[in-house]
């Protein structure tokens, strides 16, 4: 896409089809939750699994603690978010899910798309986030 | 910093002044709170300014607008991301601020860091989010 760099970047609004194909099949987001003591964001590998994305972090982490003791077995609010921005042309896009997480099973985890977590140890906690909202822009020169 | 493509990435906690040394002067970063509908995350343009962030948005905006009718001119609980990661490499770093967002006053303004949105248009609602807690993690090779 030709751009002309003397114009200002504007936000457009990305309808749900574009915001699922910019998360591709996997990559790093940023899942957002309540901890109990305020919202907090953990960077995650992800994959996309359906209408849902599938994440892994450590079985003895934040997250897993806090989603595990909040929720009981259920599910917890949560945003994940993934962006892409261009420091230099200052373009790029952001997308955003809204919806609950939960743990996922050992039988669902056999079921979900794989993701390979990049740290090493132990990433034996798994969970999806099912999008009940999808919302994404695009800054980009007109 | 020389790395080992065969070994795999550990995470590694870093210090406040890490931290702060990764967040620069500015950039974009993505803050995280609850607009009644739970969690949500937004990337800002973002200033340093002591040990706080100034972003900025859109007066008409979501962010706005949750800030303002849930706190009524105090502030709210808030997180504050920002990271770099290297998709061939698999090394990268992440910090994040929890603490309370308040919009800022003409005068606090003023005196504020100055923060270049990249978006045009209106982007004349001023937060400041201030840390009362800095933490960050590093995934790197050993």
């Amino acid at each position: 896409m030709a751009s002309n760099s003397s114009t200002t970047p504007v936000l457009e609004e990305l309808d749900r089809a574009e915001c699922m194909r910019l998360l591709g099949e996997r990559g790093i987001g940023r899942v957002a939750f309540d901890d109990g003591e305020g919202p907090t964001v953990i960077p995650v590998n992800y994959a996309v699994d359906g209408d849902a994305v599938v994440f892994r972090t450590s079985a003895s982490g934040r997250l897993r603690r806090s989603l595990l003791t909040s929720v009981a077995g259920g599910e917890v609010r949560a945003a994940f978010e993934v962006d892409r921005f261009d420091e230099s042309s200052r373009e790029g896009w952001s997308v955003l899910l809204r919806g609950g997480a939960h743990p996922l099973s050992d039988e669902e985890r056999e079921a979900a798309a794989h993701v390979e977590p990049w740290p090493g140890g132990d990433r034996e906690a798994w969970f999806r986030l099912s999008a009940r909202e999808v919302s994404g822009r695009r800054l980009h020169r007109p």
